[in-house]
């Protein structure tokens, strides 16, 4: 089988390309949105992608699907419920995926969103029993999802479900059994997740305090604080909701005059400097929001400016300006 | 902890930088030649690396060790008993060393090399007990190392050093933890490996046939036959145990004429063409070797051309040529 985990440092998302290079079949497992690199490497190892699935639908980035989609022509699948108002294929527990010599089985796994799965992945080639699962936002390494995203009134219901998906599911697999999540550190979407993007069911269940907790103590732990929801968030789950634009359909203006700024300032643009603070103390436009092109700067661009501000970047070159495009 | 896998696609050499960020401290297993991925990260991650291990003398690629210590300082250190000429630390089995809340433990594992180790990884910060094993070629996802390059008289001592190594430690570690080794798919340090580079004991317990035989069949299955060994290896494993030349010692001479090149190829050196087939095919220097450059490329080279030869390289241009180095 082809595997292979994808990051986003500074936010902390990971994402997977899980294939059989023989009968040239893979999926995308929650893509990011630059989806270049899953093409890429897809194609350097005889890979169609046919597949896209969402463990669920994510508050912290903007989803890949629909760019990958429109370059590969694959099936979107979410889980059985799932409020998207775009075409998916609906996936319940139990349901089967085959990609050559892999199969992927999805787990109903609800808790940080109502409608999560997990994906259950047997290398068939090596054994019938399954090598890994990938949790999504149900379970990481270091910690376990939040379950507060979806709202104040679900909180309890929410937990409650976390509760039976990790407890009675996820750790009643056989130990020795991979875990690789939908994100890692870096992520606001747990509270202190391990810099190390890959665990096992055995070394979780031994080592993750949440797992030495009664039900009674879990509850009251997770219908408890959380780190702050970046403004941003509720715009993101909207949009993968109902589905991302294209890249080739985001206007971008570039090369704007001082008058042309001071226009659009005037008209309550944001002027967002990536640069250094060295460089933003030596001189900056007035009135501009100073947030480094750095770790975390995604999630704290999030917590600063609103989710439909208008913007205008002052990064250093061409190529930081691609890279705050993912 | 900062635990991250590091790859050369086209090798299937597989290395790790693990360090603690609060302690600022860290290592380096099994390091490839081309350094500047771990210093980058490395400060990224606020590391010192101070420590650089490797599990045995590669046979298959040449070895990072030198120009990491002359970046950093770091002492190198191997196997007690590993016939290298230059300064190293021996480790012992139980030998303990710390990098913050990381805890590495030595374990003796001969039979890919007479003097290989494995590290056994614990973070301290999670759990007591240790979380992962770097197996370097002894045990890999799908396979396990061979026992031949070590040559011919060695052959039925290392069988059954590898057969201990295999079968009386490292598979009877808890079945939870994980496995990463200094090899994936590619390498020629083995019969036929994954391309999923991490696993755990107990899936590879569960699933690699070779945990299947009986003693006897194992040594007989291990003395067997073997993928070719390259031509280079001889040359790559006598470079690593006597230090391997530092990058700006090695004399590069560019931009030859063709009266030049006609002259260097009267003298018997070798010119290698790493284009495609079809621009070789269109035109090339009589008398050159065409081996594009892609996957396998340096073992398919080590195969068809002596170690010592003298090389002139047709690349496409200045990217293809650095990416020739590594």
């Amino acid at each position: 089988m082809f595997f292979k985990q994808f990051t986003v440092p500074g936010m902390g998302c990971l994402s997977y390309l899980i294939g059989c290079p023989k009968a040239g079949v893979a999926c995308v497992v929650d893509p990011k949105r630059d989806v270049d690199d899953y093409i890429k490497v897809a194609r350097e190892n005889n890979l169609k992608i046919t597949h896209i699935f969402e463990t669920h639908v994510h508050a912290d980035h903007i989803s890949g699907n629909m760019e990958l989609q429109s370059r590969t022509g694959a099936e979107i699948c979410m889980g059985t419920g799932t409020p998207a108002t775009f075409a998916f294929k609906p996936v319940a527990e139990g349901d089967i995926f085959e990609f050559g010599s892999v199969k992927l089985e999805a787990l109903s796994t609800p808790g940080h969103t109502p409608n999560s799965i997990s994906l259950l992945v047997t290398d068939t080639a090596r054994n019938d029993k399954p090598w890994m699962i990938l949790t999504g936002d149900c379970m990481f390494v270091g910690d376990v999802g939040r379950p507060d995203l979806a709202g104040k009134e679900m909180i309890h219901e929410q937990a409650e479900n976390l509760y039976d998906s990790l407890f009675n599911k996820l750790t009643r697999l056989p130990e020795s059994i991979e875990i690789f999540p939908a994100h890692g550190e870096g992520s606001l979407c747990g509270k202190g997740m391990s810099s190390k993007s890959s665990s096992t069911v055995g070394y979780e269940k031994d080592s993750n305090p949440i797992f030495k907790l009664s039900k009674e103590e879990f509850l009251l732990s997770m219908t408890g604080s959380f780190p702050d929801r970046p403004k941003s968030f509720t715009h993101i789950i909207t949009t993968n909701k109902s589905g991302v634009p294209l890249l080739d359909r985001c206007p971008v203006v570039r090369d704007l005059s001082p008058l042309q700024v001071k226009k659009e300032l005037d008209r309550g643009v944001i002027v967002l400097d990536t640069r250094d603070t060295a460089s933003f103390g030596g001189v900056h436009i007035p009135g501009s929001i100073n947030i480094g092109f750095a770790k975390q700067t995604a999630n704290w661009i999030g917590m600063v400016i609103e989710p439909d501000a208008e913007l205008i970047l002052v990064v250093t070159g061409a190529e930081a300006y691609s890279e705050m495009l993912v």
